[in-house]
């Protein structure tokens, strides 16, 4: 069993994150290249060419970061972190879409369609160039004060994004907020919850794997 | 309990398939007016301001469609829609993630950016007017045939889109591909095994829920 990951890129992350918490040791391939673009070798082995992706023993490929923690939750269950009963599961999974959508599909929006190493990368995983469409940077730093609110607001009554304990859901939106950092967006100064919230899990040792 | 819905809407639609292939009765509250808006009352009530959403007697609101789906599978296991060990779950999340990200975001994003009624609601969910941007429907339908291909290439091997079984990740495949009609976008001619799959599942009793 090993995972296949980018160690910069902000999707695995998610997984890096999540792995610290349980405690989960794995073997790591890197398919990341300097410049950018995954290795050849591993866009021809796995055609969906992206990161993470968990290969099993036999074989079976297992990509999208969610889909592979959901493989480790249901092997080691504890400590959870993907919920605990029917209601705790459905909350952390409800924001971890939201923070996944609203935040890192935005802070990605944002930069594949701003940096020039993506200028024909608009979309992940596509063999064909995807060109950038420069309108949609506006829309992508809308999208993300939207996401910063949102996020705020959960944050003023949750010490965590879905509760009262780490989950998933944190892992991503951390991961979120620290993407649109490469596009130089920022939590606005008057999230305070969401900015203490940010301090609390970015000093968390799982946050600097 | 009972779930806030908008009939006539392809994100719903994947819990209306998954509800009644698990046989699970429920009360549904329309919100969806005849302009294709959302109740006020509702925009209020819930500011996510998306459908569909799971209110339990104790006023959790869940959200999501596939949260709704996770809190249902909990409690009522059987028939498994959402995997069945920990290799089997990571499968049917991974696929229903792509069907969504890959499929109905496609079909989303070419509809809101086509039809008169979006044209200030490029994307859901949003208070202030989101303008549409033009360029995004040449890579929606782009990013639609992609989607296509992929799943035809998935079903070369399989019954269903996650293996020999009818899962959450065949509901939202058939969403997004019933979606992508609505802006005259069909599967293509030589994707046979994506026509083969859709004529079955098109037939189950839940898909005409």
């Amino acid at each position: 069993m090993q995972i296949y990951d980018w160690h910069i890129a902000p999707n695995p992350r998610r997984l890096h994150i999540y792995l610290a918490e349980k405690g989960i040791p794995v073997t790591y391939v890197e398919v990341g290249q300097p410049d950018l673009t995954l290795a050849p070798w591993y866009r021809e082995k796995y055609p969906h060419a992206m990161v993470p992706m968990l290969e099993l023993d036999d074989g079976t490929c297992i990509g999208e970061a969610m889909a592979i923690c959901r493989y480790f939750e249901e092997l080691h269950p504890e400590p959870p972190l993907m919920g605990t009963d029917a209601r705790d599961k459905a909350i952390v999974e409800m924001w971890e879409k939201r923070a996944n959508e609203e935040g890192m599909l935005a802070a990605s929006e944002l930069f594949r369609n701003t940096h020039d190493a993506f200028a024909a990368r608009g979309l992940p995983g596509s063999a064909e160039p995807v060109p950038r469409i420069p309108e949609l940077r506006d829309r992508a730093r809308a999208r993300l004060d939207r996401f910063f609110r949102k996020f705020d607001a959960q944050l003023a009554d949750n010490e965590f994004v879905a509760g009262s304990r780490f989950t998933v859901a944190d892992a991503t939106t951390l991961c979120g907020v620290d993407f649109a950092k490469w596009s130089d967006v920022t939590i606005p100064a008057d999230c305070p919850h969401l900015q203490r919230w940010y301090e609390a899990v970015s000093a968390r040792p799982s946050a600097r794997v």
